[in-house]
Formats: structure tokens, C-alpha cells, sequence
């Protein structure tokens, strides 16, 4: 035991009692959810502690950060203007609160320690910088000085910094790790460019040829390769090649060779160099984690344990008030169950390797299903049990009514599609919303309404939602429209895209459909923070953008008859690809409009034109904005989202339950109080019940018999299923339950090259 | 022991003898080579199998197979024109050799065996249905009526089934394993497209939009799902936004949920899926390949054992013999080695286990180094160990020189740069072209030239070969132009292209680029059984796009004033985007040419005007082409060259060595013939020595002290990454030495479900 905390007395009194449980329901629910932990003992900081955490707080801090962030709506070039001394008062009221939370973090933190952490750092030099821009610029503004405001692409740096942001940062610095290795591929990758790009000059330069536009083709070195690096994106393949192909058939061997090495092999080299990386590190990151979660459990223990013959342990009251501290709305059968399973001898306490796995038991999510009976059934039970109610709910949980229900959904598309105009077909808009209004209420009928309403019966809620949109909509549009005022064409677009929506449960009969489907949606919530990371680029590129390119081009409505209305106000762009494509409203002139351009170049195709017309306006070198953007962005970022998409599924499809899962269920079935799993279960991790409509009908009144207490437990595995509670369950079953693990300095310490002594990766075989 | 081969006698008789040493020679080598094996035990069979797999047959099969495929280039539509007959007999002439080849192949081949394997039973029904198919179309032709030569798509067969192409097999396997798996999503996409193609109908239909060429936006429901197809590949994007986005900003949000949920998620689940089942059949079959192996092996160890105390054995004399019989350019001194690893108690005989690592020890390549001193050291050892000689060698090896080399490249890049009319420009040329021989000659100089020449010393060969190509050219192009006479076109591209070339001596100097190209090299050969692969399917889509396209489109020279020439011919052009971006060239009116337009749609770019252009001169069905081409090389070929590249680059970085190779290594130092690795060489798996041009000036002057034979031996590493070689030694490193495996039939009915029970992929846990 290298850990020099103090061993409590036998029985400590009940002040120092209290005060060691907080303290180690701080270290546990840390333990469980990563954030920092007090490392003073006094009850005041460790209620500090607790209030820092609070939701209410932590909620304002979001809220006060997405005012921030929306400020560039409102700053100059603006969606909607205000003055500048509006913004400036909103901003350092923000900064405030940042500073303020700031301070309550270092309140409740060790010195050291939140002066190590780059976070706080980070955060307070954007403070500081911002205040600096803000009073420069003012007192440049009052002299009508007009400055720029660097300070704005900082601010996302309050988002990254925030501790939920995890995963972004995680990605930011998988990026910024990977950096030493791609940038030799990219220099190579450069090189190659431009050893093809000086080929280029020499055999395609003085041939006087033309492009289709009639300009000349490839004779200025550096307007090659450009057209050469927009060639890797293959934006404009195969147009950049047709002249020299027009010209002499084995011309095409040039560009063929230079888009098999560097669109297709360079391009895969990037992506394995990110792929292998973000392995690497994540993996490195998931290790940290579990050390640091034991470490920290650890040191609950040694504060909570009391001498039982010659074993350490902690007592049943003690742990049951420890769970109970750090998850508050904890059920106590569901409580009950923990203790079952980790108190194996039923002793009355547990040992420290059964303590350790109270974090991970927490985390565990268990359903708990009451079975009760249908409140028709207990209303009226004897109409409920008629012969025709029954015949009634048989036929509701027959497949022949889902099929049926399969082939409304078809019709109703047939009749989506075809023109709407005629009133036998938007009548029988009502009869379908009926119809479907009818399956709802049948089915409520059958099944137990808080069954059927559960808490994952994600397409019983669908459902349920997209259809009561539709009627909503649909009855307000009827009402408009009766009036005889108008046809809200809002209400319109909506009612349309509710009805086509609800095409989409036709992929709930399908099994097939609905497994990819939830599979997708289990991936889902992690792919939602590489929007984080998207957005924290987008936000930063968006500022640069909006401070070069303002104004620079106009969007004209189409009625507009401006004299150079196609040529959206600047007559640079005449004869440009950008005036002839029309891409006028593809300017910077405001936040929206900036994001969609910054969308378009993510999506890469025609990013050429694009910085082609901005390059008119501006300046050649404006280019180089979009070259960085398209490096940073596609190079780098998309190819760390397909490396996680890839390592999501793969992770999903090796998964095995973790030892800990199966300890659960196995004392659920000991308890009798488990639900019959089907059979084929196992073969389908992302299948669950809850996805099941008929879930709730046989299988289960058969388990009703068994147990009368008309409680069930069911392990929610899908709940579970973050890439990162994944890694980490995978990593910890290569631990050792009774591995101490590292101390916390060489934990804090851990990097990717200590674990992967035996596979050396690009950088060090370099 | 469940195999029935018979047990030798103590000593057999000389006859039978001779007879197991060839048939365990049969079976060692094939277990090398993985091919077929005779199963007959006749010296006859033996010498007709060793004749069949003799290399000129072999070669005089693969020139037939590029006969008969380039016959595509001489039939309607032709690049060269010949007459039908001409074509019908060489044709005829390549199906008999066809058919003969099989026919030895029956011969050596038991018949369930034969009759078993697809390969044969595919080459006699491709054999069959093209001698029917030229039947038909020569009588058919003879009565004057055109008919189509459907059976030249099948030509590939016969490239596909050469026992050569395992890669491009295994590569067919996996896409034919990966459609099931990869069927469902792909319905799901499809169902995704359709529902958001009802939306942009109801959304834009009636809008009364334009789109940038004036022609009615999103009208029709046919013409919306192929518009969302396109943008999905995203080479309509943005512009297929633009009139809904200038209409109204909101409905930028419907195009950019489609291409986040269609061309993000949904691709990257493509690759998801197709990476999986590429992994999890690459293994399957790996491990098939191993347990053949061992089988094999087995087999040809009771061929060849006799018994020595209480153990079966095989003597030195029959070992020493089998493997020069497997191997008959095997050098004494490798054989020598080759023996002491495997007798390690020097025992005069090797027992089971040793004897099954005969196949692996002599796929190991062992590079013999003989370190000699230079020949002019040994012709005049005066002059060559005079002080000025030793200046200018130490010079040489010096540090400075490959700077000093450097910067000329560098300048000569700028040179090249630079127009090379002015004369002192092109006279520069001669001093570079100098200053290069100059470089070579006095490496040769300083390092033994047959070191320097080495087998692998990649890049010295790169350097000479270039250098004397670019002083041929040069001279070449000097003489025709000084006898006033022309400068010819061909030779001035190709002495640029030499020219140019040469800056990528660069690379070399730099240790990390030299890393990457030599990582790239080494999975290079494998990449390219990928070009077979797309070669195949490239051929297929190519006959049947002549068929259907050919003359359609026609292009006319720059200079030609046919009125239609800017319509390609085709008054249906008019007013197209195909006709508008010249896109003339690409047509399908002869083989090369639509191996041309195959790779733009490749590329993916465009390809829907190529696709819209040949729609607009046949019939819009057309465009099924295009989508099913896209779909089988884009989402599933492109796929598995990025699942190749990236597993290959992650076998790469997770090497270790294998245990054999060690044991090798431990062998060779133990006979002090070993060259003294590097210390850092455990850190580089590819960098090898050979890449160094300095690798044989200091340490190995040291180890010359040590041994005075003048033999070194060392792994050479390089040669053995194949990813699959990697894979295989990956493989067997989980087997048990002594494990027997399976039997043979349960060895060729592996399946991949087999080895993942625990995982479930995809397919069961739909």
C-alpha cells in the first residue's frame, strides 16, 4: 500500500463518520463519472464539491456559453445587428461567469493540481486575451478606427474546456498527437505534388492548349498545383485532364498515375496513419481511466473500512448509505440486488475486491419491470375479458396486423407521392391519419400503457409522436385553410415531412432494418461529439472567413434585377465558374451563411469554384484558406470520424458481456426474478426487447406465473453501449481484480509508447 | 493419427525410395507454394505434376490468357481493326490451349478433387458458352445479321481461375461473402434515398424553381432519387442545393441531414461492413492455408521417416536431399545453416516438429553477404589506399556529400522550373546530367560496386537506372535535334519525365520519407493483385458498356469544323453539360478508351454528366449502368482496397518477428556469421540495411575482424512482408507446435462462423 491515507478508528464518531462517507461517495461517484475530485476532507469543501457539481450550475455554465458563442449573430457582419456596446456588455458578462466558475473550481481543487490542469490554463489566458481584444477594439472603435476582433475564434475554447467535453478534447489532442506522424506523409505527399505538378508544366505548358472554358491550360507553376491538389479531392476530375487527353491519348497515363499514388494510396496512408493513431491513443486514454477509477476506489475503501477478524471490509449500512449518497433515486430493490451480488456470502459486509466493483454495479443500468395487469383489466375486468376484447387483442398481437399495417404505410406512399391536388386524394390524407390513430389506441388497448410507453420503446414513442405531430399540423392547416386566409406554407412543409416521416416505421416490421438501425442509433450519441469537435472547427474558420471574405459577394433574389445581380455585385466574378454556377448566397456574410459554405467545402465537391470566386475578389492567396480548411477539416477530422465509425462497429461486434454483466444476471435468474431472455439473445446484442412490440405479450405473462411479486430486473444492456464504456469494459478484463495498479503520478503519466513497447508504431520505425 | 497413408519399411528399396523423396517434395513444396498437390503416388504422375507446374507453361498460359483478353482491342468496335475470322481463331486457338491446360490438370488430379473445386468447372462453362457464343454469332454473322458477342465478357474467367490469382479469388469471396451482410444496409440506404427523395418532391416540386442552366428543378420523382443518388457520391454538391437554398436558407437543413445520414453514415457503415467481413475471411481462409500446410507437411513426415530408438525421424541425408529437391538453387553454405537450426541437438537426424518447420525455413530468405574488398583495392592496393584516394572516399561517405547532392537537386528543380528555351538553361542541363555520373562513379568508387549493385538496394538501382536512362535520352534527343532535322515529341516528354524523375532522389536522404516509400514499396506488390481485381471487373463493364454505347459519341479533333463537333456528333447533346465540359473523348467506341472513362467514374467525379450524357443518346435507363457500376466498384471495391491498405499498415506496425526467424537469427549469431543488426533495428521494421548507403562501410568493417570467410548471413526481412505471409506467421504463432489440426476435409470446409462463434457479426445478430 503506497497510499498515506489515514486509517479510521474501529468506530469513528459519528461527525468524522458523516465525513469520511461524503468524502468517499465524492471519490466513488468521481470514480464513476471521471471528474475531479476534492482532496480536502473538510465537510465545507467537500459540500463546495457538491455544489460545483450541481446540475443547476453546470446548466448555466452551458447556457452562458452558448450565449457566447451565439454572439457573432449579433457582431459585425451580423444575421441580425446590434450595436457593438450590446455585444461588448453581453461578452463580459460571460467572461464573468466563466471566471467565476473558475474560481469555485480552484476553490474546491488542490493548487497543484489545477495549476497542471492545461484546461483552467487554457481557460483563463482566453479570458484574459478576449478582455484585451475587447478594450482595444473599443477604444479603436471610438476613435472610428476600424480593427478586427481577433478574440471571437477563440471562443470556443470555453466549450472544449468545459468537463463534459471530453470526448472533443479527446479528439482535438488524438489530433494534435497525430500531427508528428502525418506530417511527414504530408510533406512526402507535397513533394509528390509537386515533382507532378513541375511534369506537368513541362509537358502540358507550352502546348497552347485550352480549357473548355478557354482559358489557358496548366502554364503557371503555381496554378498547377493547385489544380493538382484539387485533383486528390477529384473536385475536378475529369475536367482538369480533358485537353491534355483530347490532345494525345497517353497524356491520360499522367493523371491516372498521379491519382492512384496520390488520390487513392496517399489518401489511405492518411487514413490508416489516423486510424492507427486514434487507436492507439484512445487506448491509452480508456487504460488511464480504469487505473484512476480503481486508484480512487481504492482510497474509498481505505477510508471506509472497518477490522472484521483479520479482512478489512466495509459494512452493509455503510455501503448501502454510500450508493445511496451518490445515486439519490436509487430504487431500493434495485439496491437490494447490488448488495446480493456483491455481498457473495451474505456476511453482512464486503471485502475490498467486492467494494471495487460498486462503481461499475452503479453504472450498470437495471430495468425494472413491473408487470402489472392492463388498468382495463382492473377497471373493468369483465368486459376486458370478453370473448370479444380477447379476440380483439389476439388479433392485434398477430403479425398479420403488423403486415397489414405494412401495407397501409405503402398505400399512404403511393398517395404521398401522387399529386395531392386533387381532393380525393387529401381526403384520403384523413383517412390514413385515422388509420393510424386507430392502431395506436388498439394498441394501447392490448398492451399495459406503461409498458408500452417505456422508457426504451424508442419507436413505440415514434410512433406515438410523429403521429400526433401529423394530426396537430394537419388539423391547423385544415383550420388556416378553412379560413380561407392563407396556406401556411410553414405548417405545409411541416405536415409533409411528418407524413413522409412516418414511412420510416415500416423499418420496424423488418428486423433486419431495425437492428442496423438501433445499432446506429446505440453509436449515435458518441457521434454526436464529433459534432462538438465540428462545430469548435466550423466556429474558428467561420470568424477567420467572415473577417476576409464580408461582403465581398451579395446574394441577389432571383426577381432582383440589378445589373450584376449574376455576378453577385462584384464584377471580378464575370465569367468565373462561381457567377456561372450561381453560388452567390455562398458568402460569409453572416455566421449561417458562413457554416453552410464551411458544410459545402467539408462535402469537397466544387470547393474549387468556391475558392475560386473568393480568390477574385480577394486575392490568390485566399486559396490558401480553403486549402487549410479542406486539410484540417477532411484530411484530419473526417478521417477521425471514420476511424471511430469503424472502431464503434468493430467494438460492437466483438463485444462479450463483461464478467461483471454476467454476475448481475446470474443473481438475477438466483433471485427468480429475471425475465426469460429469448434464446437467441446472445446472437443479437443490439436486438432488445424494449424493440420488440409483441415483447411484452407471451413470453412474459408466462414469467408472471413463476414470480407473483410482479417485479422483474433485465439487464438494459443497450444503455451501455458508448464506445468508451465499451474500451473501457474490454480493458478492464485484461486487469487483474486484485491489481493495486500504478500509483496516481505514473497513471497521470501513462503514454500511448509505454503500452506498445512491442508494436512500434510510424513514428519511432521512422 | 487418422491418416491412411502407408508406413515405410526401415530402409526401403532404392526405386521406392527416390519415388517418397519426390512425392514429399511434391507435398514440402506445395505446402510452400499452396498449390495443388498429386495424389498419386507413380513416378509418372509425379514428373506430369512437376511438368505441369513447370514455369514455361505457366508462362505460355498467362501469354494466351493476355491474348485472348487483348482480342478486344481488334474486334467491333476496335482500336485496330481485324476481320471476325482472324479474331474467331485466335480466339478458338486460346480455348484449346485453355482446355489442354486443364486437361494435364485432370491428369494429376484425382477426379473428386478435379470435379470439386469451382475453378475447373468455371473454366470448362466459360470454355463451353464462348465456343457456343462464336458459333452462333459467326452463322449468324454469315446470314448478314448482327448480333451481339455476349461471351467476351467472360473472358476475365479465365485470368480469375489461374491458380496465380488467389489474391484476386480471394478478393471476389470476400465481396461475394460481404453481400448478405452488406445487402441489408444497402436496402436500408436505398429506402433512405426514397423517403428523402418524396420529401424534396413535396418540398421543391411545385415551387416552380430553376435550376442554374434554367431547366425545372426536382420535378419528377425518378429524376430526384438519381439527383440524391449523385449526392450522395457528392458530385452534384452543392449545386444540386442551390435553387431550394437561394429560395429559402432553411432548406439548406434538408440537404445537409441527407448528406450527414446518406453520405457519411451510411458510407462509413459500408466500409464498416465491408472491413469486417474482409478481416474475418482473410483469417478464415489464413488459417485454412496454415492447417493445410501442417497437413501436408504431416503427410510427407511419414512418407519420409524412419525409426530411431523409440522415435520416428528424418535422416540428415533425405532432409539435405528433399530440400534441394524443393529448392534446387539453394547455396551450400544456406543449406548448412538451414540444417543446424533445425538438428539442434546435432543429432544427424530431425524429428517431427523440426522437420514440420522445413516449409517456413526455407521461405525464409537468408541474404548471404559476401563482403569482399573493392577490386580495384585488390587490382592496384597502392593508388586505392593512397591518401588521396582515402580522402576522396572518406569524402564520399561523408555526411556533407549527400547534402552537397541535395542542394543540386534542389537547384535542378529550380532549373527545370524555369523555361528552358534560353540556352544557358538547357546547358545547365548538361551539368547537372555530369554532376550525377560524376555522384555514381565515385560511389562505386568508395563501396564494393556488387554491394552496391545488391539485389535490394532499391534505390541505388533507382539512381543508375535513371541517370543512364535520362543521359540516353538526352544524347539521343541532342542528335536528332542537332541534324536540324526534328525534335521529337516522344523522346523530349520522356527526357522530362526523367528529368523530373530524378528530384525524387531526394526522398532518399531524408530517413523518414525513405520509411514511408519503403513501407509503401513493400505492400505494393499486394496492392497490386488489386489492380487485378479492378482489371476484371474494368473488362466486364467495358464490353458490355461498347456494346451498348459505342458510336454514340464521337470525337473530333480541336481543329475539325464538322458542324456537330462541339455536340460530339449527336444533336441530342445539345444544350447538355456533357456536350458543355467537352467531354467528347470519353466514350465507349473502343477498349481503351472505355477503360478511360471507367476510371473517371472511378474517381466518382462527374460521373453523373458522363452518365447524363450517355442517357441523353440512348434511353435514361442508361444510368442503371453508371449506379451499378458505382455501386460494385466505389462502395465495394474501393471499399476493400482501404479495409487492404489499412490492415495491411496495421500488420505492419504490429509485427513482431516470427519465432522461426528468430530462431535464424539466434543461429546465425551463434555461428559467428551474423552482421551486427543495428541497435535501433528492432525499432524499424522497414528500414533495412540495403536502403543505406552507408550500411556497408563502418560496422561491417567491424564484424570483418570477427569472421574471415567472407560469408554473412542476415534475414533479409523485407522480403517476406507480404500481408500475406504477415498473416500466415501471425496465425501460426496461436497453433500449438504439436498440434496435428483438423483433418482435411474439416481443414476445407472451414467457415469464418466457425472461428467467431463468440463474435457475432453482423449477419446472425440480424
Amino acid at each position: 500500500m503506497r497510499r498515506p491515507r489515514l486509517e479510521p478508528a474501529e468506530e469513528p464518531p459519528a461527525q468524522e463518520w458523516e465525513q469520511a462517507l461524503l468524502l468517499a461517495a465524492a471519490y466513488v461517484s468521481d470514480a464513476q463519472y471521471n471528474r475531479n475530485v476534492p482532496f480536502e476532507t473538510s465537510p465545507r469543501a467537500i459540500r463546495l464539491y457538491c455544489f460545483y457539481n450541481h446540475w443547476t450550475l453546470r446548466v448555466a455554465t452551458y447556457i452562458f456559453i452558448c450565449v457566447d458563442l451565439s454572439l457573432a449573430l449579433f457582431e459585425e457582419p451580423a444575421l441580425y445587428p446590434l450595436p457593438f456596446l450590446a455585444t461588448a456588455t453581453v461578452e463580459i458578462l460571460c467572461l464573468t461567469v466563466f471566471f467565476g466558475r473558475l474560481m469555485h473550481f480552484a476553490k474546491v481543487t488542490p493548487q497543484m493540481v489545477f495549476w497542471k490542469d492545461t484546461k483552467n490554463i487554457c481557460i483563463l489566458v482566453t479570458i484574459g486575451l478576449t478582455l484585451l481584444d475587447l478594450i482595444i477594439y473599443g477604444s479603436l472603435e471610438a476613435a472610428h478606427i476600424h480593427s478586427v476582433r481577433w478574440s471571437r475564434a477563440l471562443r470556443p475554447f470555453f466549450l472544449i474546456n468545459l468537463p463534459e467535453s471530453r470526448q472533443v478534447r479527446r479528439a482535438l489532442r488524438s489530433i494534435r498527437n497525430t500531427l508528428p506522424d502525418i506530417l511527414y506523409v504530408f510533406l512526402l505527399f507535397m513533394f509528390s505534388v509537386l515533382v507532378f505538378s513541375l511534369m506537368a508544366l513541362k509537358l502540358f505548358g507550352d502546348r497552347g492548349l485550352k480549357t473548355a472554358e478557354g482559358s489557358p491550360y496548366l502554364t503557371n507553376i503555381l496554378e498547377i498545383a493547385f489544380e493538382l491538389y484539387v485533383l486528390v479531392t477529384t473536385a475536378n476530375s475529369p475536367d482538369v485532364m480533358m485537353p491534355a487527353y483530347d490532345f494525345n491519348g497517353w497524356y491520360s497515363l499522367f493523371f491516372i498515375a498521379y491519382i492512384i499514388i496520390n488520390t487513392y494510396i496517399f489518401m489511405s496512408v492518411f487514413l490508416a496513419v489516423v486510424y492507427n493513431n486514434y487507436r492507439k491513443h484512445l487506448k491509452n486514454e480508456i487504460r488511464k481511466l480504469v487505473y484512476l477509477k480503481r486508484y480512487k476506489m481504492i482510497e474509498a475503501f481505505n477510508i471506509l473500512k472497518v477490522q472484521v477478524g483479520v479482512e478489512f471490509v466495509v459494512q452493509e449500512a455503510t455501503w448501502k448509505r454510500l450508493a445511496r449518497l451518490v445515486v439519490p433515486d436509487l430504487s431500493s430493490s434495485h439496491l437490494e440486488l447490488l448488495w446480493k451480488i456483491s455481498d457473495e456470502g451474505q456476511k453482512g459486509h464486503v471485502d475490498r475486491m467486492n467494494f471495487l466493483r460498486l462503481a461499475d454495479l452503479l453504472n450498470i443500468q437495471v430495468v425494472t419491470i413491473s408487470i402489472k395487469k392492463h388498468p382495463l383489466d382492473v377497471w373493468m375486468p369483465r368486459i376486458y375479458q370478453s370473448s370479444a376484447s380477447l379476440l380483439v387483442q389476439r388479433m392485434v398481437r398477430h403479425r398479420v396486423f403488423v403486415w397489414v399495417y405494412d401495407v397501409i404505410i405503402l398505400l399512404n406512399a403511393v398517395f404521398i407521392a401522387l399529386d395531392e391536388k386533387s381532393p380525393i386524394i387529401s381526403r384520403m390524407e384523413w383517412l390514413f391519419l385515422s388509420l393510424y390513430i386507430a392502431e395506436i389506441l388498439l394498441k394501447l388497448y392490448t398492451y399495459e400503457p406503461r409498458a408500452y410507453f417505456g422508457r426504451k420503446q424508442f419507436w413505440n414513442w415514434f410512433d406515438v409522436l410523429i403521429v400526433i405531430a401529423a394530426l396537430v399540423a394537419t388539423v391547423a392547416n385544415a383550420t388556416i385553410h378553412s379560413a380561407r386566409k392563407y396556406n401556411s406554407q410553414q405548417i405545409l412543409d411541416i405536415v409533409l415531412i411528418l407524413r413522409i416521416l412516418r414511412l420510416l416505421r415500416v423499418i420496424v416490421s423488418i428486423q433486419r432494418f431495425r437492428v442496423i438501425v438501433t445499432t446506429l442509433i446505440n453509436i449515435g450519441p458518441t457521434m454526436l461529439t464529433f459534432g462538438g469537435l465540428v462545430f469548435v472547427v466550423y466556429y474558428m474558420f467561420a470568424i477567420i472567413g467572415m473577417e476576409v471574405f464580408q461582403g465581398k459577394v451579395h446574394f441577389y433574389d432571383a426577381n432582383f434585377t440589378a445589373p450584376d445581380a449574376l455576378l453577385c455585385g462584384n464584377p471580378a466574378l464575370k465569367g468565373s465558374a462561381f457567377a456561372r454556377a450561381r453560388y452567390c448566397k455562398n458568402n460569409f456574410n453572416h455566421l449561417a451563411s458562413a457554416f453552410l459554405v464551411l458544410t459545402e467545402l467539408t462535402v469537397v465537391n466544387q470547393w474549387h469554384v468556391i475558392a475560386g470566386g473568393f480568390a477574385l475578389v480577394t486575392h490568390q492567396a485566399a486559396k490558401l484558406y480553403f486549402i487549410v480548411f479542406h486539410i484540417v477539416v477532411v484530411i484530419l477530422i473526417v478521417n477521425i470520424f471514420i476511424a471511430f465509425v469503424l472502431e464503434a462497429f468493430f467494438v460492437a461486434y466483438s463485444l462479450e458481456k463483461s464478467e461483471i454483466e454476467t454476475a448481475i444476471e446470474k443473481k438475477i435468474q438466483e433471485l427468480g426474478v429475471g425475465i426469460q431472455e429469448e434464446e437467441e439473445q446472445d446472437e443479437k446484442p443490439t436486438a432488445n426487447l424494449s424493440a420488440k412490440d409483441g415483447g411484452f405479450s407471451g413470453e412474459d405473462e408466462g414469467v408472471e406465473r413463476k414470480a407473483s411479486k410482479g417485479l422483474y430486473c433485465r439487464i438494459a444492456s443497450n444503455k451501455y453501449r458508448t464506445v468508451d464504456a465499451l474500451l473501457q469494459r474490454m480493458f478492464e478484463s485484461e486487469i487483474a481484480p486484485d491489481d493495486d495498479g500504478p500509483s496516481l503520478d505514473e497513471i497521470l503519466s501513462f503514454s500511448p509508447s509505454d503500452m506498445y513497447l512491442k508494436n512500434p508504431n510510424f513514428e519511432s520505425s521512422a
